[in-house]
């Protein structure tokens, strides 16, 4: 039997579908409901106040679909909400950003470690806490990339002019001779080829994605949370609007056709 | 004596204050109610429904703030919503396309006239429907260009990379002998150093918020609706979230220091 309830995956926009991504692949049972609140995004140039209500909104929304587990896959709402969010939720959180910071940990040797994301997510500094939580020495050099996003809508995801922006940004990381660098926005992965083109090969790419899939596999085993059969899972996405180009980057960042798209009021 | 309330001016963030900044010039006079939904911004790749549905919310706010013009400040909002918004509105309602459509009309030769603006603003097609009814013999050259308000809100006004998007964006227009190029969204005005660098000296820039303005002043005089005392206008500026960065494009945007900024709720 085992539980059949779905997970609730949570972002922005379209870029936690990556997280959704890697959750199927490494929970092939479990079904999913995902939230992207897709009329208000992006968040990550938002205040904290307005990030935090409407974190909240979802949460109740997800909450009332009776949801097994939470999962933060928007790394703003994560830097600026997750103890609001914690406080709301009767059932586990987990929250991309614990996942990159222990995966980082993990990886890096020298314990420089580089952080890229949105100005929110930045200027909170949670990744540069999460990180000192489980390595006290730790070195961590942070950069926000306010247009990242924005390029990754437009679809440029190998393009010149990401390329230079991208330079840009990375610069002053790469300098401080970092080992690691976690991709601190759901939708950076998209980036990954550039990315890793314009570090060179020897430093680690820290997706949190990734990291997160694994951690959610622990906890609904260790919380008897898991299904157990193996029944075919239902995928559900919520979508507060349809935004130019959704259909294309979400089925670019989920890697398969999107189905059972569904317009949620909050 | 004369009408001393105010004029409503809105956009979806800060670009609105462009025009603000016109009218203030135009019509020393005048009190001004601003109204930019800083926490939904950018309306420019919502869809139809969800634009209408907020612009309609703005359009209710300033009215009960007994606003005696509303301008539309937002090329996306007039785009799509102009109709809707005319409808439930009691007082004039003004709105930059067709602002800036007579300006072009009145400034081409050859009647080739380049506009861009917002992929909302462009996929609506209203900027050619507009130039059409000023002068039938038109032809229109329409180019969205999606990055360009992330980069004004990055604050990269004369950065390379912006030329370099500038550039991109441009050639398509450039090779079909414009001699006009319409600004259709209120950010781009603050673009407009690096714009005419691009497209060179003999190309007419239309900046619909300085056409706005003198439209304004039209239509206070015919509707018995301007100040007639030199009395000293107030200036309120409503906002749904003090994003990052919002003072200082707004001020640049305004031209001068921006108080009495206030949070609304709608």
């Amino acid at each position: 039997m085992g539980d059949s309830r779905a997970i609730g995956i949570f972002d922005s926009g379209v870029g936690g579908l990556t997280v959704v991504r890697a959750v199927m692949e490494r929970l092939p049972w479990e079904s999913i409901i995902y939230f992207g609140d897709t009329a208000r995004v992006p968040y990550g140039i938002k205040s904290r106040e307005t990030i935090t209500e409407y974190a909240l909104q979802i949460t109740d929304f997800l909450l009332q679909k009776n949801v097994k587990l939470l999962i933060i896959a928007c790394n703003t709402m994560a830097a600026v909400a997750y103890p609001a969010i914690k406080l709301r939720s009767p059932t586990p959180v987990l929250d991309v950003i614990d996942a990159g910071a222990r995966l980082a940990v993990a990886k890096t040797v020298s314990g420089r470690i580089g952080v890229i994301g949105t100005p929110a997510t930045i200027n909170s500094n949670a990744y540069a806490r999460s990180i000192h939580r489980y390595r006290t020495e730790s070195f961590v050099f942070s950069q926000s990339c306010p247009l990242f996003v924005p390029l990754v809508e437009e679809g440029w995801f190998n393009h010149p002019i990401t390329r230079a922006v991208a330079q840009e940004y990375l610069q002053p990381l790469l300098t401080e001779s970092i080992d690691s660098l976690v991709l601190g926005c759901t939708h950076y992965p998209l980036l990954k080829p550039l990315l890793r083109e314009v570090i060179g090969g020897s430093i680690h790419l820290i997706d949190s994605a990734e990291a997160m899939a694994e951690i959610a596999a622990n906890i609904l085993r260790l919380e008897n949370l898991a299904v157990t059969e193996s029944s075919s899972p239902d995928y559900e996405f919520f979508v507060t609007d349809i935004p130019h180009r959704f259909q294309t980057i979400g089925e670019y960042a989920l890697g398969r056709s999107m189905t059972n798209v569904k317009m949620a009021k909050i």
